[in-house]
Formats: structure tokens, sequence, C-alpha cells
């Protein structure tokens, strides 16, 4: 078949034997009502809906082996469904079919407090994970700012602040039980912190947006919670000085396990919120894990790099409450900054660079921001060399779409330019898969393309994402 | 093609086209001597040599990807081979075939000090790369021991002493340049620190061996030199006491940079080889990296907990030559073993289970080896559930080799039964194969073989090795 009738093929309303078997499975748990389908048709990106044909809740990973396989004999699209927090169009139904939501499938299965490891379902949230392991003085540290699934931040390869210390989903996730496109059921790993046991099927399935094979459950390491935690904010005169201060902090491994940046922007958006009287210069916040005795020391290396770069109003907390006031500015920026533009929605865009090139990339990328007219903020997960910009645009303007797309596909670019990518976090969806070409080069895609037609020969998870068919 | 054909086509000797090919391209690095093939036809396992047909070395990505491409066009098999100390017969040529030796391809590509970052080519070993980054303040942390090539530690996904604290290859490489099946260049990944861009490509091939392509370059994380290091010893009354000690010392968030076990037979040995009166008991190595106060405070720590767990003679150093005396049991343990049994070849294997389980694997192991009169130690990378057995077998005496591999059966089935891998980090080669799919089960070994499909659809790239065709 070629590429339009293919795709002419997938777009085929449910064939009435499947959407009576998923029925008879599902009972009232498959739907097909105009107000499901639409809430399961978006994510957090600024695309429109694009709707499935029906929507089922599984419960188990049999279930959604069984719903699989009817999928695949139909040919039908299948998209996993986690919290709908992705941000580059991830989860809508490009092609209709079905949607698998995930988010009741949300049991512990184990948790190994000994080994740091727990394993679950993959509707369980990251919130409810440290909810229910906070008796063991164990925390699970992946923070991406939204109440993600684990299923789907393993899927996105998520990280967040705290992954300058705690790496990444890519570092973090043990093993995957996976649905394969055939409806088999396989583990992608073991409970062993390290092996050299064959393919590494675990990190081919994160990161790859269920196209490649549903996850229904993850094993992810534990950390203990740090004995002291404290807290550090300052302000720099210009960017180059902030990420250079970074820059040393890591190089004098100073264990660093948060160290956010927000531009002049991000910081009169939080002034104007929270009634602050922050300088409105680029800040860093800074946090330390470990002993008393060592975030005591952490803070003091650090203010003493921050001051060689010009830093001031540095101050730093120890107690809940301060930490809470002092990081007030992140937590707030979001809702911050779309204050700014009443009615705007934000788009949100990410890119990764060496981490010795990021002040450039920021500054340039800032330039572009403020030639385009646009209201923005930059905010950054510094330590990684990754940054956020937060772009705010009316909706209904295609004009002030297109500047916005503009400033971002310029900023992948560059990134790219300076040996970077073009997503560090967010992951490709719909959005990115131009850029994705772009990074890699054809060679690189067209491995990427033999391991998908190798593992969904028919082309029905979640078709149209990451590559090309 | 069926299986025993496709098998026999693959044992055809070189063809006059191909190996006049070669010869012209390399020139006198084109070799089919008999020292040279039978140099070629072995590593550190105790496999009897397979030799391959020819060995070229190569001397940059471009003539591997063209000895590549002329070899699959005559469908002949190609071997990586980077300094042969592999454990499971990676590098031997079942099949006849090309080896490409890429030990000459040793230059250094680029050392970005900012980013933490070096590309090396394959060819490049771990200490010629940490002697080349001396002057920046870095280090690269990966040890296995061996001094193998970056290439080669990359295919096996190696580890060692360090990878409690730092981790292995699979977390430590950034992105290889790799040469596919049919003679491409592709870059896997950036020097950006993460990426959500697409299917996870370095982590595919690292750990692949060789049969899904050969890498060429390799791009590694670098991290600063710490501050102060200190070392300490100290002996348990059993194996069990120091096992918990350990889990104990990590729950605490200990940052242990390495954590290594003896058995009694190990410490045996050294005592007999080094002239040494340490107590013949469980006996467990520590380092610490950090500031001088932050070490200091860590072995305070690991000190207060050891003793709760029955440890004596505790000792600790932070001066080089201090730390050198205490670490010696640990660097001179396989030597020492060697001489318990001349004229003995040592067998080792290792596995790797969930901590809380490690105790009762070593245990249960070290029954099997006395039940099977074995002359042998266990030394253990404790911190992450690996350990080795170190087995001294007559290499002409088969009963003996017979009652090795059986106490290595028994021993990664019950691994593979604790929830644990048949390999921490010397990889599947041949001797792995089937305990590979008794660890993933028939379903994920599908998976692998069709990405193997996938990727080297003629089946030349170290064929026979990890799955079967």
């Amino acid at each position: 078949m070629n590429q339009k009738d293919h795709l002419a093929a997938l777009k085929r309303p449910l064939p009435a034997s499947l959407a009576a078997a998923l029925s008879l499975i599902f009972a009232d748990r498959y739907s097909t009502t105009q107000a499901m389908r639409e809430h399961h048709g978006r994510d957090e990106s600024s695309y429109d809906p694009m709707l499935p044909d029906a929507v089922i809740f599984a419960h188990s990973t049999e279930e959604v082996a069984a719903a699989v396989k009817l999928c695949a004999a139909h040919g039908v699209p299948v998209i996993a469904w986690g919290s709908g927090t992705s941000l580059e169009g991830h989860v809508l139904a490009l092609h209709g079919g079905v949607t698998i939501d995930l988010s009741q499938m949300n049991a512990m299965v184990a948790v190994h407090a000994q080994d740091l490891t727990a394993t679950v379902q993959a509707g369980v949230t990251r919130k409810q994970l440290n909810e229910d392991i906070r008796d063991t003085g164990l925390f699970f540290p992946i923070d991406p700012g939204a109440n993600a699934s684990l299923g789907g931040m393993a899927a996105t390869r998520a990280s967040g602040t705290n992954a300058v210390r705690y790496g990444t989903m890519r570092e973090n996730v043990l093993a995957l039980t996976v649905v394969t496109a055939d409806g088999r059921i396989i583990k992608t790993g073991t409970r062993a912190k390290k092996s050299s046991a064959g393919y590494d099927l675990t990190r081919l399935f994160v990161g790859s947006e269920g196209t490649l094979g549903i996850i229904t459950e993850v094993t992810v390491k534990l950390y203990p919670l740090p004995e002291a935690i404290s807290a550090a904010v300052c302000s720099f005169p210009g960017t180059g000085e902030a990420v250079n201060a970074v820059i040393q902090t890591i190089q004098m491994g100073v264990p660093v396990a948060r160290v956010e940046f927000l531009d002049e922007n991000g910081v009169k958006a939080i002034n104007a919120y929270d009634k602050l009287a922050l300088p409105e210069k680029p800040l860093l916040l800074f946090e330390f894990h470990g002993t008393p005795a060592s975030v005591a020391e952490q803070a003091q290396v650090v203010q003493e790099i921050a001051a060689e770069h010009g830093a001031s109003g540095f101050e730093w907390a120890s107690r809940p409450e301060e930490r809470s006031r002092l990081w007030a500015a992140r937590h707030n920026a979001y809702f911050a900054l779309l204050q700014l533009r009443p009615g705007s929605r934000a788009i949100s865009t990410d890119c990764c660079v060496p981490i010795s090139r990021l002040a450039e990339c920021i500054l340039e990328t800032r330039a572009d921001c403020e030639r385009a007219g646009l209201v923005y903020a930059i905010i950054g997960h510094v330590g990684d060399g990754n940054f956020h910009v937060q772009m705010l645009v009316d909706p209904d303007n295609p004009f002030d779409i297109a500047r916005a797309e503009k400033v971002n596909a310029d900023m992948v670019t560059r990134a790219i330019g300076m040996d970077g990518t073009c997503t560090g976090e967010h992951g490709v969806g719909m959005h990115k898969m131009a850029f994705l070409v772009e990074e890699h080069g054809e060679g690189a895609i067209d491995t990427m393309r033999a391991l998908k037609h190798a593992l969904d020969p028919k082309n029905i998870l979640n078709p149209g994402k990451i590559v090309r068919w």
C-alpha cells in the first residue's frame, strides 16, 4: 500500500465489529460520546483537537493487550493516553482510531524500599507515587511541573527541575511492561540496577511516545529523602553572568539538586503577580540536598561563585517555609506570565544545548522574541543547558501564532547548530517532526524509521508522530 | 534462505574480489596471516579461538564505512574489534569474515571542558582518555578493570567499580558515530546533556556488541576530579552483615563513589600474595569523593553503619599512598587468585540482582562453588548488586570446565529468579545467549530479533551473538 492509500485506510470510521468487540469487553468503560472524544483529542499544545473514534479506559495490561490485538486485526490506530499534559500534540488522534486511557490503571504494583525501586501501573501520577512512598523515607525526584502519569513521563522521556542532580526518565526507569503492536505483553528489563543483557529495550521504549508499544507498567528508581534541603536565590547583571556562575558551580563538582533561571521578563511577571520587588534582572534559584553540613557548604561555595560573577541579593534558607518563599518566583512563573496578557494562550517550547553555548542561545532567542514583538519569558533548567520560551499568543490570531512559530523554528535551528537538540524534555509529537530530521540527518532518521517499521509494521501505534511512515 | 543455508553461506571463504578490494584500500593494514587472525580470534573468555578470514586496521569512520559496504555487498561477516578484553566470546569470528581492528583509531576528536564532554575515536582506551584530559581538572570515571577501548566499552555497556556513583556506559555516553550494516554513517545524538528527540539510538547501540552497527566515535560525559578522595576498609563477620551495611549506607544517601566486596577466599588469596594479615572474613572497601569536609563526614557515617553491622578493623585514609595501601587487596585480587592454582585459567562470570537479594544470591552461589569443589573467589560491585565469581579451571580438563559452567548456569537462574539479570556488565556474547532468553522471555527476545533483522537484514554484523538469527 502506498503512503496515501495507507493514510486513507487509517482514516476509515471504526469498523462495526471492532466497536462491538471493544464495547463488549469494556462495557461502560467504552465511550464514543463527543465530549469524551474531545477531551482525549487534545493536549496542552496549541493544536486544534483531533478526535479519536472511541475511548476506552483500561484497568489492566491484559485489557490493553486485548484492545491492541483487536485494533491490529482491523488496522485501526491505537493511542495511549495518560494525563493529557503533553505539549507537542503527542496524543492527538491524527488518523482517528481508539484512544486507550490508562489513567485508571493507577495501582502501586510493588515498592521495594531496600532496593530503592517502585513498580507502578502506567496511570499512577508522580504526586500519587510520592504520596504513597512517603513513609519509606524515599522519593521519586523527576518533576516535569505537571502532575503527569508515570507512563506518559516514560513515553516522552520527561525530566524537569531535578534532572541536573537525579537525571531524567532515561536514567530513572529500570524496566517497563509494554504491549507490542501485535498485542503481546513483554517486560523490557529487571529490577537489577544495571545490566548488559542484550538490546536496551527499556531505553528504546522510553521516549517513543506510544509509537513502538504501549507502556502499561513502569519500574523506577527511588532516592533517599535528603536529610537537609536548602534553597538560595540571587540576581545577576546579565544572562551571561548567570550562566557562567552555573558552569563554574558544576565544574567545581557542587552536587546542586536544582538550578533554575528566570529572565527579566519572568521576574517582572512575578513581581506583578506576587507583589514582590525582586530586581528585574536574570535570577537563579538553587536547591541543595544533603546532610546539614553539606548543604551549608554547598550554599557557601555557590555564594562565592555567584559573587565572582556579579550576583547580588544572595539569600539562602533551609526551613521549609523560607525555602517556599524563595522559590515562589519559580513556582508561580507560568501563571504570573499568563496575567501579562489576559485571554492569551502560552506556547511553550524547549531546546537543550551544551552549557557553554547556553547564554548565547538564550540571548539570540531573546533578541528574536523582541524583534517579533512577542510577550514572552525564558525559563531554564540551566544546569542541563535546557530552556523554555513561553510565548503568549492570541489563539484567534494567525499572525500571532506564526511569529511565535518562527521564533521557535529559529531557536531550534540555532540549538542544533550548537550541537544541541530540538527538544530537551517536551518530546517530538507532531510539532517537532521536521526538526527531528534537521537534528539527526536522513541516515539516523532512516534508522528510526526502520525501528518503527520493525516493531509496528501496520503503523497502528500513535501513527503520524515522531517519524513519517 | 533458511537458517542452515544462511549459516553455511556465512562460512564461505572470503570472496577473491572482496579480498582484493580490501587489500587495495587498506594496503599493509590488511592482513590474512595466521598470527594476526589468531590474535583477533579470541578474547579473555575460555573459548577456543575462532578466526576471521582477514583483519583490517581502520583509521577513520569513512574507512570502516567503505569496508562494511564491501562486506555487505558480498554478504560477508564484519566483526568490530577494540582491545580484545571482552569476557563472553564477543569478538570471536564464529562465521569467519573480516575483523575490523579499531585500535589505531585512537585520536581525541574534541574535549569540551566547559561542557564536561569528550569525543574520541572508538579505539581510544579509558586510560588514554584520562591521561589526555588530566590538565582540564576532569576525569572519565568508568573503570571496568581492563584498559578497554571506549568503543568496546560502549558496545558492551561496561561499568565497574565507580558505577555506584557515576553510572555505567548507559548513563555516560551522550552520542555515537555508527556505521550501519549498509555502510552508512550516522550520528545517534548530540552533546546536549538531555534530549527527548526521537528514539534513543544512542542507548540502542550501547550494549549491542557490534551486532547492530559499528561504533567509530564516542561522546562521553566527564566529571570534575574530586577535591578530596578518601578510602576505607573493614571486615565483617559474614556476607549478610557486609551487604546490609551497604544497603543502609545507600539508603542513608551517602554518595559513596566505590564500594567493593571481597569474600573470604579473595582475602585469603590476597594475604598470601601480598603477605598481609587481613582477617579472613568478608571485606568491604570504600572510596569517597567530595570536599575534604564531605569525605570526612561520609567516612564517619559509614564507620558508624559498619560498626552496627559488626564490622571490625575499620581503617580510613585520604592521602594517595595510604589509599593505595588500603585498596591493594582489591587491585591485586585477580592475580592473587590465579596464584592459588598455578597453570589454571580464570573463568569470570557476573550477574546483578536487586541489592536486597544480594547476600542470599552470593551465599547460595558460594555453597554451589564449595559443593563443586572449585577454587574460586567472589568479588562484588556490591553497591549495585553486581558480583563476579572467578573460578580457576584447568583449561585441559573438560570436567573442571563443566562444573564451573554448572555453577555459572545455576547462578544465572538464581539471579533471574530474584528479578535480576544474567549479566551486570560483561555482556552476552556467545556465552549467555540462552540465559538472555531465560531472562527476557520469548516476546522480548522476538522484539530484540526484530531490531536485529531491521538494522542488519543480511546478518553480517558480528553474527551469532546476543540473539539467534
